[in-house]
């Protein structure tokens, strides 16, 4: 098999869309398909905020904010400012271009348009050529159970709280009746190749594959799906999910991560760091490319998206 | 009579906000009601803007830009910019920290605050003591209709296309269904005063007086009730005011507006330049101040205020 036409990415957001970015400047113009999770979504000051949308949006047009990753390169905060004048919290830090994104995206949904219509209308307007597609079109949220009993909105454990608090269990509400949208199944469908991005898999991932259908769509692809292992050396890349992993029981590992995903995925790329994992892995029926997973610069994520491209071709024939 | 403990004025953007901001810095704190025309607002990117509250808020709280005396001073524009980007329409300049007051009044007004509500909240944030009242918590629209025959929404007319369409009548949509808030009933009753400002009396005063029972209120209170030429030799201090009256058929001076007033003020200030007209109206039984009406300085502002409150103490002796 050459150089798949269509991929299709699964994705969270940081470490999602550093990987998509390098698919889609490797890949030919149109032929990546990113799914979004949208379980971190929530309303703030009215507005309706999709962090992992808006991230994956912004790191594709060239706009992030390279560190943390996240909201608009060189975005300023004068209207935040002014809503905490108000006697408001400002605790999520919402840029004054950035805020542009979710007042279009609310003013739209109360119109009646649905969030994939939305996301598809602000892409393209910022140039991007990628297929950017929210999990549903229905509400979904990611909830967090702590080991003292509290339910915790997403935004609340992982901005307010830095995901300090310990976690018993994570819940998706909504997902049980939330619907896959066509444009999702057809990508699924039409797809020569699914990777997971080395998101958050518990947080990011999970989520995705909780929408009725999603996770039997792609265990029953007849294409190559492999994931990216967000875990190097026992930690996490960025964020909480060596942490998290370790509190809901599992070894923070790339073995871990594969046997998280399976029956979901032919092959794991997890970092050299952790080449000692391989065979372990391999024995278990599951292709493996280890390299350097670390994606600082945009050329880290080419290169990246490039050996995995590579590679994918080869992991059913 | 001494200095009245208890003003109402009633406003529309930056001329009655430069005599209300006269009047709050002459009495003592907490004895100035201002009763505020929201004939202008609308909505814009599902936002729900209120323009001469906003105007009359800012300057009561000392942070609106002095030049052109709407927006807030030192504002910057990059959420608009952004909304610009995403292809939207923006002729209405708003700013990013004035974006905030309109997000926190779209989020209030969905959760089910009054416009009355949310406008004191906003205020009281702010440090202004003055009561800002909305003529209405109901929907009313201030339409335009052209020589022409079109029909133009207020701020398509006055922002867009720079008052410069020929107007043939104006309407409140709305405002025969709109109920007067007990908090604005209440306000006229207990005035010792009641004082129109310098604000076009047809887009901005006439307005508030379509709401059902304004009119009756004024016309039936028992304490001195006086206006504000916003007409000074034949022009309007700004906007569109002279062009207008001409335009429906009234001379634009202190005479004209006094007429248009009939029935519901015992005296005129208007601007030396026109003090031709003094006898005239006072023939009229109409009590008459003949001062410098330009308001530029906050000194301007406070001393016309200190006139006024001086002189109408007399009117009705």
């Amino acid at each position: 098999m050459s150089e798949p036409m269509h991929v299709v990415a699964l994705a969270g957001g940081v470490g999602g869309a550093r990987l998509a970015l390098g698919l889609a400047r490797t890949l030919p113009p149109g032929a990546l398909t990113v799914i979004v999770n949208t379980g971190d979504d929530f309303e703030l000051y009215g507005l309706h905020i999709s962090p992992d949308l808006d991230t994956v949006t912004y790191t594709l047009a060239g706009l992030v904010n390279p560190d943390p990753g996240w909201g608009l390169a060189g975005d300023t905060f004068a209207c935040l400012e002014m809503i905490g004048r108000y006697g408001e919290d400002t605790w999520f830090r919402l840029g004054d271009r950035d805020m542009a994104t979710h007042i279009l995206r609310t003013a739209a949904l109360r119109r009646g348009e649905t969030l994939t219509e939305i996301t598809a209308r602000l892409a393209a307007a910022l140039g991007v050529r990628t297929k950017i597609l929210p999990m549903t079109d229905d509400p979904v949220a990611t909830m967090i159970i702590t080991a003292n009993g509290e339910k915790l909105e997403f935004q609340d454990y992982f901005v307010r709280r830095r995901w300090q608090p310990v976690v018993r269990s994570v819940v998706y509400e909504g997902a049980e009746v939330a619907r896959l949208p066509k444009t999702v199944q057809e990508a699924v469908k039409s797809a020569n190749a699914i990777v997971i991005a080395p998101s958050n898999p518990i947080l990011s991932i999970d989520p995705i594959l909780a929408v009725p259908g999603m996770r039997e769509l792609i265990a029953d692809a007849d294409v190559p799906r492999i994931a990216v292992s967000p875990i190097v050396g026992g930690k996490a890349i960025k964020g909480p999910a060596a942490k998290l992993m370790r509190e809901m029981g599992m070894e923070p590992a790339p073995a871990a991560i594969a046997a998280h995903y399976n029956g979901l995925i032919d092959g794991l790329v997890f970092d050299i760091e952790d080449e000692g994992e391989k065979e372990n892995i391999e024995a278990s029926g599951i292709s493996t490319l280890v390299t350097d997973t670390i994606m600082r610069t945009d050329e880290d994520k080419i290169r990246l998206a490039a050996e995995i491209l590579d590679w994918i071709g080869g992991i059913r024939e």
